[in-house]
């Protein structure tokens, strides 16, 4: 039986324990399941604010890591302050993974691919893995801590920043705008769409006097609508046409107009930009001051020299009583066997399913689960810092539509810097594979040509130097990361996370945050536990 | 005749000019407005960007500069510049008026009070007076670029921050929630109802088909409702009861549920927060790194030489040609004249209209025409991040409407430092009055009696060293701004910026951006390019 509070793994496996809580969950709802929950004695505290606390010793156990990306190296900096012996094998000449940053010298060779080196001038990066840290990952806010690694804020939400259309049936195509203006215009006229149908009685089906009342006055409240006779004149937080100021003139500023209803709704606008914040994109958000590798980095200094770097995983192969690694020194070709009383793989799938195992069919078949998604990003250095200076956007995203673009991400650090080194485009599926065909120069001219319309006069004119990747083309990635569909989500992911003889799996791409730096430790941080209650029980 | 673009100020005096100004922007709004005003040859863009261009040299002339606040110092800076003799008055034995920022030894006295000397401990700090800088703060950002003042952002708007509310007839009183929580819930709930009654065509009147349409389309877009039914029943982006995670448990996690519609409207928590940010307080901010003090020490670095501090201005006299100061110097107590060829006095009117002078009656009117804010604030130094490390909120503001508190600011820098010193309270008016009455230990007994109601258990267990300001009983402030009614704003404002024989005012006072850094800059920049065409005519 599991002794940490926080893992739940066999005692959810069982189908009736898990059909009952399926039941009491659809009964009274998530509060009823966690009662019922408690009731057995089933605390459901999760993994995710820090390690587990295992008790004992690894003294004498050998544990092999595949890997030495950030759930490589949260297990070996674990279960080695445990006493384990850990042998860490990745194929790279560095440790970290996809964590890693762009900067002078950095070299990166897409498979089929001409050979990049980084041109950017010092103190320009950008990180072109991870990126961002949500406040609510705290398990990576665990190792930033821990690690002593210095942060700044990540401007993940700016509403000053632009949006911009291509459209062609948008009426709004081709015009920049805040999006402050957009979300104020559209705010203020459902608001008095509604506070007015509701003052008008229509809606008295629908809502109890009471609450009728108190609804015109939260909207009214909300700040968009005249009090007299509700209507949307426009807001002073969707802008000025001058900004209020000293003395007489620019004195009170002058209001800037709203842009129209219908509009606004024939533009769609609403499926480039999202109001809400989904979970995972929650502010705050914060970063690594000088680089997302700061966090491999904090890792490899402690664990670095548990790492056999250049060293390519051949096969792997359980026993009863061991596993056994061959491993190729890819400097050499030599090749040899690392042996260990158990193994944790955090290759991603896309790779592993090409290694040599001697797993069952059933686990040969749920590592085809996952697709790994097509993802490219590309750094673009530029000499001004334009959009700060011309457009007083300080970080953030500017959203578009502009197919294989999507965002273009405004630097969070360097505050009126000299230069700056924006995020040109930010794509996925199928138009990250259609752009991951061009060379690095045509990524670059791509991006600039959508940039261009932008910010027109200053984008092309500012740029300096790029840096792109396509991680469907990055060897031992071959994806961004790991999408799962419902159905393999149900069938395939639990017979991996349960893992197979002495071998299990962690990485991002082993939990539901998936592409996250925090689902790669949290992964971690639930194996090493069950690595632990194996190897000493 | 002006010859900077950005003055209008004697283009648009003249009540026939401004009466057909005001007539145009009645006739077609804004935009037809700037039309007629660039048809004249009258662009207005604001001051608000860089200090004026002015051409010619003030060479052998003497500016007499009442205060160094960043008004004073603005002036003295880029008058000095264009070869001007700038004398600088100031009272205090430091420069930056109400740009100051507590730290280890900063002593604050008011009036009638107890002699306060901060005891944070190093690295500590409170921005007592200015605390944030917007993004369209240009002028302010301008000097920050200028002096190569590092900045960092400042979360001014953290939804993972709390909302919580003590009004006893609010159905969620005492209940600490998250603002994203209740935010999304509003939207939700709102985003429902409107979509149903657009639904069930209750409002077919209000919409045409096409736009109802595209309306429901957008709501469903926004992430809230179920598109199957259109109903809200909660959304990631309110937080989960157990955060997704690794493996199976917590794997997906645990869904929150929504408050309820009724208890959230009769709780008036619109009357807390704002979903809609008004202009002054529009996202970006941003601060410097150390301290807003920061601002006034890279003035003063500057313009330092040109300033006599602890010199108390006696009386100020304006003759044909020149202007005559009688200072008091209150070290020694001698009293001594000092001359200029005009003065520019940038003292608050609340100290001002106590200075002996010759001003006419109207003038003399005109500066009653301001109220100045009672406002407050506390500094409380805190041993433990525990807003960080328990509830993980990186910065921004709790809302309350405990009386006297209305915000506890969480501070925007030294992420996952040991210790932290955050806003107590930040409190106006009557508030202001009756809490600045209390002693600083009083005061800070109270913000940590209201604190603990949100953070129970850690507040004021945390709690180690307190500074309070009370503005309104500072000397030589009086107050925290200046407040215009809109008759004050008509009558005596244009007659004050107008100046007098050979005085002009400047300061926060003196612009529609009261209590702001901008103001007192922007203003300044009008006021020395009228100084600059009066003496070089």
């Amino acid at each position: 039986m599991p002794t940490e509070l926080n893992d739940l793994t066999s005692m959810t496996s069982g189908p009736t324990r898990r059909d009952f809580l399926a039941r009491a969950m659809a009964i009274g709802g998530s509060g009823f399941l966690l009662a019922s929950m408690k009731a057995w004695g089933m605390d459901i505290a999760s993994t995710a604010d820090a390690p587990p606390l295992l008790q004992g010793s690894g003294k004498g156990k050998t544990v092999v890591i595949l890997g030495a990306g950030v759930a490589g190296m949260t297990a070996a900096y674990e279960l080695s302050k445990l006493g384990y012996t850990c042998k860490v094998v990745e194929a790279r000449g560095f440790a970290g993974g996809r964590c890693q940053t762009a900067r002078n010298g950095k070299v990166l060779e897409e498979l089929g691919g001409e050979k990049q080196v980084c041109h950017f001038e010092k103190g320009q990066y950008l990180n072109f893995g991870p990126w961002r840290i949500p406040f609510n990952h705290r398990s990576t806010l665990h190792y930033t801590k821990q690690f002593d690694i210095p942060l700044e804020l990540f401007n993940n939400d700016n509403d000053a920043s632009y949006v911009y259309s291509v459209n062609p049936k948008s009426p709004l195509a081709g015009r920049r705008m805040r999006q402050f203006e957009v979300k104020a215009d559209m705010r203020g006229y459902v608001d008095e769409l509604l506070a007015k149908s509701l003052k008008s009685g229509i809606m008295d089906q629908q809502v109890t006097a009471q609450d009728k009342t108190l609804l015109i006055d939260y909207l009214v409240n909300e700040g968009y609508l005249s009090n007299k006779d509700l209507r949307y004149r426009g807001t002073p937080g969707r802008g000025y046409k001058v900004n209020p100021g000293a003395g007489i003139s620019p004195g009170p500023g002058v209001p800037s107009d709203p842009l129209g209803f219908s509009d606004l709704l024939q533009s769609k606008l609403g499926h480039i930009y999202h109001s809400v914040h989904e979970f995972e994109q929650q502010a705050t958000m914060l970063q690594p001051i000088g680089g997302m590798d700061g966090i491999a980095k904090g890792f490899e200094k402690r664990v670095g020299k548990m790492i056999r770097y250049n060293t390519e995983v051949v096969s792997l192969r359980n026993f009863p009583d061991k596993v056994e690694v061959t491993v190729k020194d890819l400097a050499s070709g030599a090749a040899s066997v690392i042996k260990g009383d158990f193994c944790l793989c955090t290759i991603p799938l896309s790779v592993l399913r090409q290694v040599e195992t001697n797993f069952s069919d059933k686990f040969k078949l749920a590592l085809q689960g996952a697709a790994y998604a097509p993802v490219g990003k590309i750094g673009l250095q530029m000499k001004r810092r334009f959009w700060e200076e011309d457009d007083g956007i300080y970080g953030g995203h500017v959203l578009t539509d502009q197919k294989g673009i999507n965002l273009i991400s405004l630097p969070s650090t360097n505050w009126q810097g000299k230069k700056g080194t924006l995020l040109g485009y930010y794509n996925f599926e199928a138009d990250a594979a259609e752009i991951s065909a061009l060379s690095n120069a045509e990524r670059a001219d791509f991006a600039l040509a959508a940039g261009e319309k932008i910010f027109p006069g200053q984008y092309r004119s500012s740029f300096e130097s790029a840096f792109s990747v396509a991680w469907h083309r990055v060897k031992y990635n071959l994806g961004g990361w790991a999408v799962w569909s419902e159905e393999t989500r149900a069938s395939a992911y639990p017979v991996l996370f349960e893992g197979e003889g002495r071998t299990l799996l962690a990485g991002e791409h082993m939990s539901y945050l998936g592409g996250w730096q925090a689902g790669a430790i949290e992964s971690a941080w639930a194996q090493i536990g069950r690595i632990h209650r194996r190897l000493t029980a």
